[in-house]
């Protein structure tokens, strides 16, 4: 059951309105990144959660981004009031403006209307989890970079508030995936395929316009990593030669760990 | 440049066709969590990627997910073969027996068009590599839910593959973002305000019908964690009680940290 | 600001577990006339409202919805439970088994995300009321439809419950439209143009396959009500005859209002 | 079965073209509250009604809607010719200069494609009629807004035409709602339940940032209103204290009426 | 202007209801290739065209197109009249059955809204009527579908008709295309590249799982035709030989056309 | 399985960058004709394709495609990289500079995301293959287009290059098309209706305000075409007359093909 204060989480000061930065700041309110997809995230979560202590958790962070929903709208509206009277920024913004009659709606900054398709929603709970650790990091990048495109100190504050907030959450969602206390890399109970798994397919190769090349790095050599030369690399030479390999360097080719050879029958 | 190899990257064998189970595949190729979805996230992020190692990881992972593609699509459009004779197969798919002929579309299970709306790209690398993180989690999950509800064993073959390199390249995805070496909930240029960044609100709070109740753990206590008893709770005490609160218990009432008290100017 | 109490606003107990009835019931919780759309309605309505008085009265109400977002979604939730085991309740909702984990997420029944689109929000105060009434009114019917499409009772005492508070928001929202004291069909600033306001347009004539034929009623003739018949017939019978109208014969033909008259200008 | 006449229901002149302003049209055109959305909801309503009388209200009007749709098209049209030289007006409409080569699409202002998502169609004649007078709310204030962004009198002409009829159909479906006859806050077959029915939930309380308070009105005192103190209050006031409320305090508290009491089991 | 005859283009007859085949023909009320998609493009088209002969013929079909799309929304309805009553059918169609009252509505098969993006509107004559051309083709095969998957005489009757209709509409705009006088593939003013314009490129080679090989045909051997082995091709071969090509041969590679030479500049 | 080469296939080169072209730019990129819609089309078509002749060319050009959009997403993201910087840029593009820190994504120009909903695919390889003959016109007159709305020569050649392959591409599916050797106007297997096949309804009549009249073309006289006068017309007339017209004379009236005498049963 909710309850509604009507005092702000943040009070929210603007100095001159500028509806061009109020149109931006609709990413953060109805946009994909914004603060009602992480409100139905997490509450939807919540709802759906067996385990009490995170379901706790996903609960009052649900609830403060509606907090947060609110404060950036009435933000968004203080800078979209010229869209009333201001025949340019109403051009601008026509579908606020005449539509909407200068007020805001759940609406990005182009005036894509919010979708539940932003939503990462599975059930699973340590999946959940870093859906949320990502969301938290792209939502307080999206409140840095418009903290970037506006001089006002009352509007920097308040963003300066809810980006500060988004660190928390991540802070807080990372810690609650830790608690789990599963191994790495292990999601739901079916484990990967031994050899496999530690393969690295290198699937785009040669030079680029601008001297691009194959990298190394800790993401494809060394601990049990596995390098594959692009897997239809040497399907081409074959075919080029006319010839076709020999069913045994099929595949991941010469390398022929155990998880390769097992997963091409013809 | 991208070049096409006539052999999957897995070879493919059914049984039984079976269109129901058919259909359900369809969530990993025109699906939220599916592998278009994985192949032009990643493969945007790499066009857009101004790191020249990670645009190269970038690259061979989006290419391989588009390999990935073309065996599920072609897994799914075995099992729904009936749908050109079989009526009530049919009635259960009307728009692929009708609209598609009994071919795959870049739909999901329940016939949504794929969107872009899925993709979470931010050109910011670090949160980038999150999203991929994330991604590939419930990919991982989405194939292992798929394989509990086939009996069918060359199915099962060639999801366990397909699920295996979803945590290969979570893995892969894992070291990469290590390897840049960032502070943990280090995200972009502007630091969060100190002591606001620690605090927990416990915005869900009473005692749930199935005795549901406050919750701590690592994630609200411990460590730097200043537990806020719920902003808007005092509030509603004071109101209740006729009066207003001192402005100096407002927002997070007595707990009072530089943060909080920095962050509400009446 | 939101606070969250983990009591429900309405205890939900329900018999058997119905998925199919589990899904139905997702009409309310992501559906067009659902609870996230009469929540959303009305909250950002209040936000963007100037008149203090129904402004309360939007948030009340938005919050309200908000809590019966909750009831619904659990009730979804229970009914559903069976997806997580049973293969044909999950072959039926493979969207929700397969990609959710059995658990909810705010698609309508047939797997469609939610979408702003569905909202009316026009910044009009009025016009908002206009269409909140309309929204309960739909709010109502879908209840009453669930209600006739399940025997198990703890699940019609919760819609019964849910069904009857859209009643209540009914009332309070054509009491608010009232109170304004605006004259009947007076809808913003400019008046429509006299006479041509009072002109019904025949426009489908004829007699149908099943008997349909012309009808009069209090909403085209009586009072005001001037009949045109079909404007665009009177053309077609002289271009059979081979020839064109008196221009003074256009548009509305002999009938000729002031309004009439004035609207075209060849 | 339709006919269509090449004569449009309302001559459009314009002056100067201004393609700003014809963008801005696209919102009667392919927009939420436009002519298609008016012209197919009425449409689809009747052929979906089962009373003769007002299915051809249905029919007239969705008929009509039709006509406006060309009008309007007809006026973006004019207005939007420059597109197709001027390369500032281009960059401004890329959508319609580049992919519809200048000429106007069911977009809206924004270039968001049309859809049934903003149709509002129950089945259910009463409700199905109400939909319609909200929606003829909306088309009139936007056609209003329009009128206030441009200074052309030919076009203001036109607009005047259509805003003008919008009120006529509010007029006619007003109308149509009366003359079935149904008790006010009746919708359907299922009455609510009494006493609950009549209870106000103040869900939004406390002191806003701009000194908004809990207001009353018509809406909410008076008649057989029963204010309920905000539902979720006494539970947090009762957390507060260490202790939960005896259970014939929960819920709606000491209001006690019948519906209420009969909502919550524990 | 439009108008609307009460009687039916098709007089529609049906025998015992299937609501499983009446939601099936929502692919062509609400559906993508269905007459709604027909009726806009066509009438959008005729709107924007300056060519007048040519523009009556699109007001001619658009206009016919929406005759079906009230032949084709009367026989879904008449399929779909069981689901007000029977629940097995309303839990297969939870959508019609809840929101819509069983009544239709402009959504496809799998309810998914309709939406202008099924549109191919572009402005240039010629396009839009091969656009159109394809259009009914896909009308006619999912007729032609529908056709099969009933036995009902009076339903196949009425699909019949708008079948054959398709056909008939296809011929139209196919000699309207020609009768434009233009040579082949002459699209817009700009000429192609010479001598690229005829190279095809081979990017899909090798051989496939079930034994899929690289064909020829007149589509890419034959008159002006130039074959390109895959452009990717040789790049990998001299990658994999640790060498890159010389400038020369990069691109198209030893081919070399004026085309190809021209449009590669390191 | 498919390869990457991190050549472009088509270097880019551009002068100064201008935002606003590299957003219109984005139609080829993430828009309705696009060259992500091509790819998609014609592979998912190649996978569901059971010619394997025909299949080659649809994988072959499905992955040429693929390196197009590689090339347009390189173009674009040249000409949008002001948006990092530069204010007013960002301010007209705000969804690409605050949540895709200025890189492209999978959005037309006015930021809508891509949706499958552009394809057209329905498993009949004639019907599929018109569809590709369409799409290529509409992308080969974008592409016209966009070289119109720039100076930049670099910019230019690249559209010029892609702009060209579209043409190609449109002769290799004609002449796949033609090689069929199906006879004119033959889809599918079920023949349309003699004699009503060849009626031609003439559904648009009289003067329009701008002189438009009924025209006759190839498209309606000539060869077997059968002129019907309006029929709705008819009925109109008998209607005025306050008479209906006999069953003979019904639909089609006098002219009484065989098709159309069948059609119509009362």
């Amino acid at each position: 059951m909710y309850h509604h204060l009507k005092q702000l989480m943040y009070t929210v000061h603007i100095g001159v309105p500028d509806p061009r930065f109020g149109n931006m700041l609709l990413e953060q309110f109805g946009g994909a990144n914004g603060e009602l997809a992480a409100a139905m995230q997490y509450s939807v979560q919540g709802l759906n959660c067996d385990d009490p202590e995170r379901k706790d958790l996903l609960m009052d962070i649900g609830t403060e981004e509606l907090s947060h929903l609110e404060v950036v709208g009435t933000l968004a509206r203080m800078h979209l009031k010229p869209l009333k009277s201001n025949r340019n920024a109403a051009f601008a913004d026509p579908l606020i403006a005449v539509a909407g009659g200068g007020g805001v709606n759940l609406f990005n900054s182009m005036g894509n209307a919010w979708t539940a398709d932003y939503l990462k929603i599975t059930g699973e709970l340590d999946v959940d989890l870093r859906n949320n650790i990502a969301a938290e990091a792209r939502a307080k990048i999206v409140y840095e970079r418009l903290i970037d495109f506006t001089d006002d100190s009352g509007t920097i504050d308040a963003l300066q508030f809810l980006m500060t907030r988004e660190i928390t959450h991540m802070k807080a969602f990372t810690a609650a995936l830790e608690s789990l206390g599963k191994p790495a890399f292990s999601v739901g109970a079916i484990p990967p395929t031994p050899g496999l798994v530690d393969e690295y397919f290198n699937d785009s190769t040669g030079i680029g316009d601008r001297g691009e090349k194959d990298e190394r790095g800790p993401w494809n050599e060394g601990g049990d990593w596995n390098m594959v030369t692009a897997p239809a690399f040497q399907e081409l030479i074959s075919a080029a030669a006319g010839t076709r390999m020999p069913d045994s360097q099929k595949g991941n080719g010469s390398t022929g760990p155990k998880g390769a050879s097992k997963r091409r029958r013809d």
